[in-house]
C-alpha cells in the first residue's frame, strides 16, 4: 500500500448520465480518493454539448449548455479546462462515465467503432499512458481507452455488442459486474462497469472502491 | 439496529449547490440509504429555479431551468413531482442541502426571517413530523425545519448569523463539525452540517452515514 499523497486528475463530462457525466460515478470517484487520503483536480473541455437532454421526458431540449460549465457543478467550482491539464502534476488520471463520455468527450454515441475522441482527452490518455501512470476508466469511458491504446483488457460490463466492435481491434474485453474491476497490469489500465449494467449506487460504489485502491497500488 | 427495509422519501432542490440541490450531499445521502440496504424514492417540486448560476464565472444566467427536471439527473430520472407524495409510503424523510434549498424549496436566501417555504414541501414536513416519522436535514435544509416546527434542536454548523435569526423564535441551533451530527430524540430531527462548513467530501460522507443510521434507529 503506497502511504505518499497522490495526485489525481478527473476528466468529467457534463453533468447528468443522458448527456453528460454520471453523477453518483463522479461523486463517488472523488468520495474514493479523498477516503484514501488523496488528492483530485477536476477538468472538462471548455467545449458546447453535443445535446441537452430532458430527464423526465428523455427528449432533446432546444438548448445549449457547455460541458464545463455543467461539469463544474459536479466539482463544485473547483474545475479548470482541460486544455490546463500537464501529465507532470499528477500520477493518476480518472474518467468517469456517461453518454456525455460518447457524445462529448469522444463520438462513439454516433460513429461507433469509426468514432474520434476530442483532442484534449486524447492528449491527456496520450502522454499518462507513455509516462506509464496508471489510468482508470469507469462505465462507458474504456471505449475511449480501448481505441487509444493497442490491446488493452477493459471492460464493458457484459454488453456484447460494444464487445464486439472492440475485439476488431484487438481490445480484450472481459466481462465484470459492478462491484469488479478489471486490471491490465502491463498498460495499468484498471476499469469498472458502474451503470453499463442495472446496479445499485451501493455496487458501483464498491467497484469504484476497488479501482481507486487499484490505481493507487500500480504508482 | 432496524432490520426491516425502510422506505426514505428524499427531496432535492436542482442539480449543483450554488443554484439547486448539493450534488455531493444528495449522491452520499443515496448511497448511504442504500448501503443501509433501504429504499430511497427521489421527489422535486415542478417549478421553475429561483436561479441559474454559471458555475465558472458565479454570474447568474439568462436561462430558465425547472427544478424537478435538473434533480431528475441526480436521480438517474427515478424521480416524482413533490406533488405526489405521500406520507404513508415512507418512514423517514430526507433533505439534502445546497442553494437551491434556500431558493427553491424555501425564500430563506432572500428573505431571511421573513422565508417562507414551498407549499408541498411544507406539507411533506408537516405530515412527516405529526406521524412521528424521523426527518433528517442536510446543511442549510434545517431552516426549512426550523421554520416550521416549534422547539427544535438542529444544527446550521457554527453559522451564528443563522444561529441568531433562529434562536429567536425558539430553535436550539446547536454547532457541530461536518462529520457530527445533531439530533432531536423529542422531534425525531435529525442534521448535520456538511458543506455549511469547509469540509472534505470524506469528512461529510461520515455525518450523512451518521445521520442516516440515527434515523433508521429512531423508526
Amino acid at each position: 500500500m503506497n502511504q505518499k499523497v497522490l495526485k489525481f486528475a478527473v476528466i468529467l463530462a457534463g453533468c447528468g448520465n443522458k448527456d453528460g457525466a454520471e453523477i453518483h460515478e463522479s461523486v463517488l470517484t472523488l468520495l474514493n480518493i479523498d477516503r484514501g487520503g488523496h488528492q483530485y483536480q477536476c477538468f472538462a473541455p471548455d467545449i458546447p454539448q453535443k445535446r441537452v437532454v430532458n430527464f423526465i421526458t428523455n427528449e432533446e431540449m432546444n438548448e445549449k449548455r457547455n460541458v464545463l460549465f455543467e461539469s463544474a457543478r459536479i466539482a463544485r467550482s473547483q474545475i479548470k479546462p482541460l486544455s490546463d491539464f500537464r501529465e507532470n502534476d499528477f500520477d493518476i488520471l480518472v474518467m468517469p462515465g456517461g453518454s456525455g463520455v460518447a457524445y462529448n468527450l469522444c463520438s462513439f454515441a454516433q460513429d461507433g467503432e469509426d468514432m474520434t475522441v476530442n483532442s484534449q482527452v486524447e492528449s491527456a490518455v496520450r502522454s499518462m499512458h507513455a509516462a506509464q501512470k496508471p489510468i482508470g476508466a469507469l462505465c462507458i469511458s474504456p471505449v475511449i481507452i480501448a481505441k487509444l491504446l493497442k490491446n488493452v483488457s477493459v471492460t464493458f460490463g457484459c454488453d456484447e455488442k460494444i464487445n464486439a466492435i472492440f475485439k476488431k481491434s484487438g481490445t480484450l474485453a472481459v466481462n465484470a459486474d459492478a462491484c469488479g474491476i478489471v486490471t491490465d497490469g502491463n498498460n495499468k489500465i484498471v476499469t469498472t462497469p458502474c451503470y453499463m449494467l442495472n446496479a445499485r449506487i451501493s455496487e458501483i460504489n464498491k467497484g469504484i472502491e476497488k479501482l481507486i485502491s487499484q490505481l493507487v497500488q500500480m504508482v
